[in-house]
């Protein structure tokens, strides 16, 4: 299962990206240093939910959207979570199979 | 606008609430003490991704649903933000109402 600030950080990160816009751009608009922003990203740091409000206003992107997107990677992993404990393949022939062979 | 820790801890709140289950309950799920579960509840405390984890496991509600909860208040927030720097209604007599009652 993802871990939070991954999650946050990369989709801040792809937000960022996607307005072609550098670090040091946001971290001045977010009053935050240049590092520890790109910790933020890399999910090397949880961040306050005032720095979140500020990364997010500097991005001109509302919390609402920041958090959905980071909602439905979750829902994609915890999906593919559940798949995973999923009964396997048996290994072995069916009996009616098994039994039609037989004839 | 609002806090995301605070609409996280009403979130966490009303989910376990939902379930009728005590803060002892789940503090014991999640690992956590009571005190602390309680106060990331009332908005004071900001729980690290991995707490959320815990404390979301314990409540056997998806982090997904979580955060889209929290995401859904959100924008209902922005969108009363939105409203409130709407052109306020005039408190003059429109023009061509003034005229009509002139003649």
């Amino acid at each position: 299962m993802p871990v939070l600030r991954n999650e946050i950080g990369d989709v801040l990160r792809d937000a960022r990206l996607t307005q072609g816009r550098t670090l040091r751009d946001i971290s001045s608009g977010a009053r935050v240093s240049l590092g520890y922003l790109s910790e933020v990203e890399r999910g090397q740091k949880e961040a306050s939910s005032e720095l979140l409000a500020s990364i997010c206003e500097a991005l001109d992107v509302p919390m609402s959207a920041i958090l959905r997107e980071v909602s439905d990677r979750f829902e994609t992993a915890e999906a593919l979570d559940d798949v995973s404990v999923m009964p396997t393949i048996p290994d072995t022939v069916p009996e009616l199979l098994g039994e039609v062979r037989a004839r």
